[in-house]
C-alpha cells in the first residue's frame, strides 16, 4: 500500500461537511480549506457554499482530481461512503468517528465492513477513531481539532496511536519552536498501521526522525520490522507500565500489553525507548538534527557546577557514560582557561566566558568523546558561543547538544541562531541529559561491539538489548 | 540565628563594587540598586559614583542603616571584610567567592576563619561559593547573575544547595508563569544552611511551599527536623543517584551521599521527593496552591482518552491511585453526558464540551476522591470551564489540578483566569500526573492510617516511609 494519496493528495473531499459551527464536518472543513489544492464539501442534504466552495451531493459527483476523503459522518454511514469513494477513484480516507473496534462486537463488525470495502477498492484508511493528521509543509490540516493550523513545519514525524496524544506532541513541538514534518493519529489502525506509516516517513525527504506513541498492537512484528528497515532514526514511547485495564481497552481497541517485552523488542530492533511526551520529542530533536553518534561516551561542558552534577548523574542513569578526557584535551582546556574550576569531564568553567566556545571545541575534538553536551545559564553580555559552534557538529561528525536557562525573551535571537547552525536546544538540565542518554542508547543499539567494549553503566542500560525478553516478545508476536 | 537582616535588610552595602562592566562587583551592583532602600557601593580604591550612589571606602564609613553586605571581594579578603562588617553592626553577608571549603585544606581554613568572625559578631553568612539570593516582592536582587531582575513574584521559596541550580529553578518558574517568593543559593552553607532557611521561609507570609535542591549535607538531622517542624509543605530534589564522584566533591564541598537513605529519611520526616527540576516546581505549585489532600485517591477527568491513559498509568507509578467512583457519581456523570465514552475513573468525555465543568464538579464532590486532575486539549470555541472551577477546590477542600495543550497565545487569557481562581496549571500529561502523584505521596506521609488503609500501588510507593532505611539514615546522621 502506498500512502501517497493520503499524505500528498491532489485534492480533498470533506464528506459530511457542515455549515454548523462546532460540528466535526465544519471544523474539519475550516482546517482543510487551508490546503493549496481543490477542497470539496460533500453533503447530499446541503446546498450552497462553505468557505467559497460549492457543496456537491456525493464524491462521485466531483468534477476534478480528488485522492483523499475526510469522512465526517457517523460510524454506521462509513461503509457506504467508502463504497462511493472507491467508485470515484479516491485512494485514501480518514475516518474520524468512533464506535468501531474499540467499542465491542458490533463496532468490530462495522470496522470489518469498512476494511472490506477499502480492500476491494485499495483505499488507505486512516482511523477510525482518530483526530486525523497534518503535514505543515503542504498546509495539509486534515483534522477537526482547533489550533492545528498554527503547528509549524519541522523535521520530526509524529506517529501516534492516539489522535489525542498526536496533538499533545504537535502542540508541544510548537511550544519548543521545533514543529513537525507530519503529525498522524493512527486510531484503530484499520489498514494503515505503524508499519505503513514508518515506511512512508522513512522515505519522506522532510523527515529526519520518527517518533512513535504506542499503546499496544497486534502487529508487533510488522511494527518492529519497519523500525529495523527504517534508515531514519525511530524513537518510541510505549505507554502503560502499570495496570490501566478496561480504560485502555475502551480507547483504541488495543491492550496496552507487556511493557517490558515491548521495551526489549524495540531495543532489539534498534529503537531507543523513552518515558514521556517531552522526552520523546527531545530524543527526536537530538537524533534528527545531529550526525549519528558512534558510541555512548558523552563529553559535558558546563558553566555552572550544580546543573553539571545533575547532568552527569542523569546521563549515567540514561545509558550514557562520561569518559575521562584525553591528556591532550585536558592540557588544552588548562591552556585556554588556566585555573579552571574542573578540567576533567564534565569541564566546569565556573561561569560562561568568552573562551567558552573554545573549550567546547576542544572537548568535541577529543576522540574519546562521541556526544557533546553544553550547559550554561545565559549571560546577556556574553550570549552563546554561536560562532564556535557553527559547523562544529558536522566537522567533528558528532552530536552537539545545548541547554540553557535564562530570560526567554533575551535568549530568543541567540537560540534561533544556534538552531540555524544545527545545534539542537533543550530547556532543562535533565531534558538535555535525557536527550544525550537517548543518543547514547541509540549508539549502543546501532554500533556493533560498542556495547561490548563499553561497560554498561550502573542503573542505566534502559535501552540495552535483553536477549531473553526480546525472544519472548517474538514468540508473543508470532502467536 | 534570625535571617531577618539577610532577607529583609534596611539597607545594602556592595563591598568590592566596581565600575568595570562584567566584574562581579559591577553586576551585583546593577541588580542591588533595584532595591527600594539605601544601597552603598564600597571600595577603598574607587572614588566617584556608580548608578548615582557615591562610593564609600569602608562599611564602617557608611552613614545610615545597613543590615546586609554583598561581598564581591576575592576569598582571601573575606575575613577582614567581615570584621569591618561586624564593627559596622551589619548582621548579614553574602559571600560570592569560591575557593573555600569546596577547594581543599587551605580553602577550609579560610572558611573557618570567616565563620569565626561571623560568630564573634553574630553575622548570618550566605555562601561562600554562591550566586546569592532574590526576594522579588522586595525587589531584593542580591545576585551577580544576569536576568534575575525579571524573575516575578510567586509563592514558592526555592532553597538550593547550588546557586546555579537555584537560578535554573528561578528561570524555570518564570517560564511557567509562576515566579518565586524567594530564590536562595546556599553554596557552602558556612553558617546559613537548609535548617535555617526552611525555618525562615516557613514563617514567611509570602511562601506557601518550599522546594529544596540537595546535593548532600553533614547536617542531615537539622535538615530533616526543620522539614518536620515546617507547617509549610516541603518538597525535595536530592541529586546524585549514580556516582558523580570527584566532580561533586569539588563543587559545594559536600559528597552527594547515599540517595536511598536521603529519600527514606525525607519520607519519614514528611517530605515527598522528586527527580527533576521541573518536577520539583510542579509539585510545589500543586502543594502551594491547593488545600492539603486527605489521601492518595485521584479522580481524573479527561477530554481525550490517549492523554488519559498516560495520566492514569503515571499517577499509579507515582504513588497515587484511581478509585472507582461512587455509584452516585457515575449516575450523575451519565445524566450530564448520556452515552459518555467512559464513565468510570478516569472519566473520558471524548471531547471538551460545555458540560465539561459539570463533570469535573461531580467527580470533585465524590467522597472517594481526594485529588482531582483535569486534562483537555484546548478548543478555542469552548475555552476552559473557568466558571465551574472557580472556588471548587476550596468548596470541596481538595486539590484540583489542570493540564492542557494547545496554541499558547490562544490559551494565555484563559490560563490566567484559571490561575486567578486558584487552579494550578501544568504543561504536559506526565507533569500533571507527577504533580498529582506528589500530592498523593504527601497525603500518605501526612495522614496517619492513610497508607495503612489504602493498598500501596504496584511499582509506586516512591515516597513511602521505609522503616529500616530511615533508621539507617538516622544512625548515619548521628555519626
Amino acid at each position: 500500500m502506498s500512502l501517497t494519496q493520503l499524505f500528498e493528495p491532489s485534492g480533498i473531499a470533506v464528506v459530511g461537511a457542515s455549515q454548523t459551527e462546532g460540528k466535526i464536518g465544519y471544523e474539519a472543513m475550516v482546517n482543510a480549506v487551508r490546503f493549496d489544492g481543490p477542497v470539496y464539501p460533500v453533503n447530499p442534504s446541503t446546498e450552497g457554499e462553505l468557505f467559497g466552495r460549492e457543496f456537491v451531493s456525493s464524491v462521485t459527483e466531483i468534477d476534478g482530481a480528488v485522492d483523499l476523503a475526510l469522512c465526517c459522518v457517523p460510524g454506521p454511514a462509513v461503509p457506504d461512503v467508502l463504497e462511493e469513494c472507491g467508485e470515484a477513484g479516491i485512494g485514501a480516507a480518514v475516518i474520524y468517528a468512533s464506535g468501531f473496534a474499540e467499542a465491542g462486537e458490533q463496532g468490530e463488525e462495522l470496522q470489518d465492513a469498512a476494511v472490506a470495502v477499502a480492500e476491494e477498492y485499495d483505499i488507505s484508511l486512516l482511523g477510525p477513531n482518530t483526530s486525523g493528521f497534518i503535514v505543515p509543509a503542504l498546509d495539509l490540516r486534515c483534522s477537526f481539532a482547533s489550533g492545528v493550523e498554527e503547528i509549524p513545519e519541522g523535521n520530526i514525524a509524529v506517529v501516534a496511536q492516539s489522535g489525542g496524544v498526536g496533538l499533545v506532541l504537535a502542540f508541544q513541538s510548537r511550544r519548543q519552536n521545533r514543529g513537525v514534518s507530519a503529525e498522524v493519529g493512527l486510531g484503530n489502525r484499520a489498514n494503515v498501521g505503524f508499519a505503513e506509516a514508518i515506511e512512508y516517513f522513512d522515505s519522506d525527504d522532510r523527515t529526519d526522525a520518527i517518533v512513535l506513541h504506542v499503546e499496544g498492537t497486534d502487529d508487533g512484528r510488522g511494527l518492529l520490522e519497519a523500525c529495523r528497515e527504517s534508515e531514519t532514526p525511530v524513537v518510541a514511547y510505549k505507554v502503560g507500565q502499570s495496570d490501566v485495564g478496561d480504560f485502555a481497552e475502551s480507547h483504541t481497541g488495543a491492550l496496552t500489553g507487556d511493557h517490558e517485552l515491548y521495551t526489549a523488542g524495540f531495543a532489539q530492533y534498534g529503537v531507543p525507548t523513552v518515558d514521556a511526551t517531552d522526552e520523546l520529542l527531545d530524543a527526536a530533536a537530538a537524533l534528527g538534527n545531529s550526525p549519528a553518534p558512534d558510541g555512548p561516551n558523552v563529553g559535558v561542558v558546563t558553566a555552572q557546577a550544580g546543573p553539571g552534577i545533575i547532568i552527569t548523574d542523569r546521563i549515567q542513569r540514561a545509558g550514557g557514560r562520561l569518559p575521562e578526557l584525553s591528556p591532550e584535551t585536558q592540557e588544552q582546556v588548562d591552556e585556554i582557561l588556566p585555573g579552571i574550576t574542573y578540567a576533567d569531564n564534565p569541564v566546569d568553567t565556573g561561569r560562561p566566558m568568552p573562551e567558552f566556545g573554545e573549550i567546547v571545541t576542544a572537548v568535541a575534538e577529543d576522540d574519546r568523546v562521541d556526544i557533546v553536551l553544553v550547559y550554561e545559564l545565559f549571560e546577556a553580555a556574553l550570549g552563546f558561543p554561536v560562532e564556535d559552534l557553527d559547523g562544529l557538529a558536522e566537522r567533528v561528525d558528532k552530536p552537539v547538544l545545548f541547554a540553557t536557562e535564562g530570560i526567554e525573551e533575551s535568549m530568543a535571537d541567540e537560540r534561533e541562531r544556534l538552531r540555524d547552525v544545527g545545534i539542537p536546544f533543550f530547556e532543562t538540565p535533565e531534558r538535555a541529559a535525557d536527550a544525550a542518554g537517548a543518543l547514547a542508547r541509540y549508539a549502543r543499539l546501532h554500533n556493533d561491539g560498542a556495547s561490548g567494549s563499553d561497560p554498561v553503566p550502573d542503573g542505566g542500560a534502559d535501552g540495552e538489548p535483553q536477549g531473553t525478553a526480546a525472544r519472548s516478545l517474538e514468540v508473543r508476536l508470532d502467536e
